[in-house]
């Protein structure tokens, strides 16, 4: 997703500074201090605008949650679209993924949400799938040890490639849909805007699975 | 697949024992004996009425074949077709693959074809779905070392399942597609006959994986 740079982002992320969160290695260790309650965290990789965390956090106020997101103007948008409603359980952080291990604990993270992630379709540049080899050690290091990954899209190339990267990983499959939408699992399902836009042209796809002791 | 009772079945079976194996607990240790030539052996589980396992050994005289199939009725039907244009490296053999083990010696099969099996969809009767544990084990047993499992199937819920069983088991996943016929593989694809009738109402689903040292 590639938007405009929006010269508001700036200042609106500036003066919204008990919400997100711009240079996340100095709050190393210290995250919990940032929401009202202490409990347990989970955190979304590649944000977007922020309709599946902000759900999230309204549906379960006995979570904390986190979205980080890379682009600042993207990550402006989902803070703003939160600033309507703000709950004391959701933070947002403008970071890349890949730093993860930087920024959190050991076995801090009780759940990692990677939504339609960027599918990344050239092999050559598989590496920044954030379901590739590298970003799985990087979310092994920081969850713990019940902690899982829930993942969903809507591009089978990038399922595929997931289904496969996950395994050999090796992570061990909790559950599989081919088709989350005509699933049970449907009604307790908050979509994503990527969902809600591609959900009407074919399957969404799920995997949730956790990292062997 | 229930069919009515062939009573040509029999006669047929006992006419054509040069390509047809009813007993084969008596074969084991001597499948090789039964081909033209000792070459690796791929084994089909599910054969129903033979037109992938005959295409294979047609397109493949390099490889053995053998078609294993519960219903007497079906494997005859499956012979028939196979007498039109018989080939020095397919067998067929009636008999449940619960009993793999019983019938090849370890690392005997090179590879297991599994292609659109019973689905059982019901709960209480997992165990009888060709991809349940229980199976995946009696494979292992049969299985070489370098050998591996495909698994096709247009029945989401049992894909779904099978990519639980078989990561858990576990087995390490070389290969998937969520849309066979829509993949760069289509056009190696020897299709079975659930395959030509299902094909065209929604995505066949492949999975290609092998059992650890
Ligand atoms: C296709 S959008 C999906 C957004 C949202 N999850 C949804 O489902 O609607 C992918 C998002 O991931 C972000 N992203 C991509 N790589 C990232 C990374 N390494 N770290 C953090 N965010 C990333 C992109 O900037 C983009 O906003
Ligand atoms: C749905 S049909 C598919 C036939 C064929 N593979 C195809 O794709 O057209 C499944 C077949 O598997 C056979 N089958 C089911 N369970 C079996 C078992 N335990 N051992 C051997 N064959 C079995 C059934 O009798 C049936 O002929």
């Amino acid at each position: 997703m590639r938007v405009r740079n929006k010269p508001w982002a700036d200042k609106y992320i500036k003066d919204h500074e008990a919400y997100i969160v711009v240079d996340p290695q100095k709050w190393l260790g210290k995250w919990q201090s940032r929401f009202e309650k202490q409990q347990p965290l989970n955190v979304e990789v590649g944000t977007g605008k922020g309709r599946f965390i902000i759900e999230m956090a309204k549906a379960h106020p006995d979570v904390n949650y986190i979205g980080v997101e890379l682009q600042k103007s993207v990550i402006a948008t989902a803070l703003r679209t939160f600033m309507d409603e703000p709950v004391p359980n959701l933070q947002f952080v403008l970071t890349d993924g890949a730093n993860l291990d930087e920024i959190f604990l050991e076995n801090e993270i009780k759940k990692i949400f990677l939504n339609f992630s960027d599918p990344w379709p050239k092999k050559r540049h598989a590496k920044r799938r954030l379901t590739s080899p590298g970003f799985l050690k990087t979310y092994q290091h920081v969850l713990d040890a019940d902690g899982d990954i829930e993942f969903k899209t809507d591009n089978r190339g990038l399922f595929e490639y997931t289904l496969i990267t996950m395994n050999n990983f090796p992570l061990k499959f909790d559950y599989v849909s081919l088709d989350l939408h005509h699933s049970p699992e449907a009604v307790d399902n908050i979509e994503t805007e990527y969902e809600q836009k591609f959900s009407p042209k074919g399957p969404i796809y799920k995997l949730v699975a956790h990292f062997m002791a």
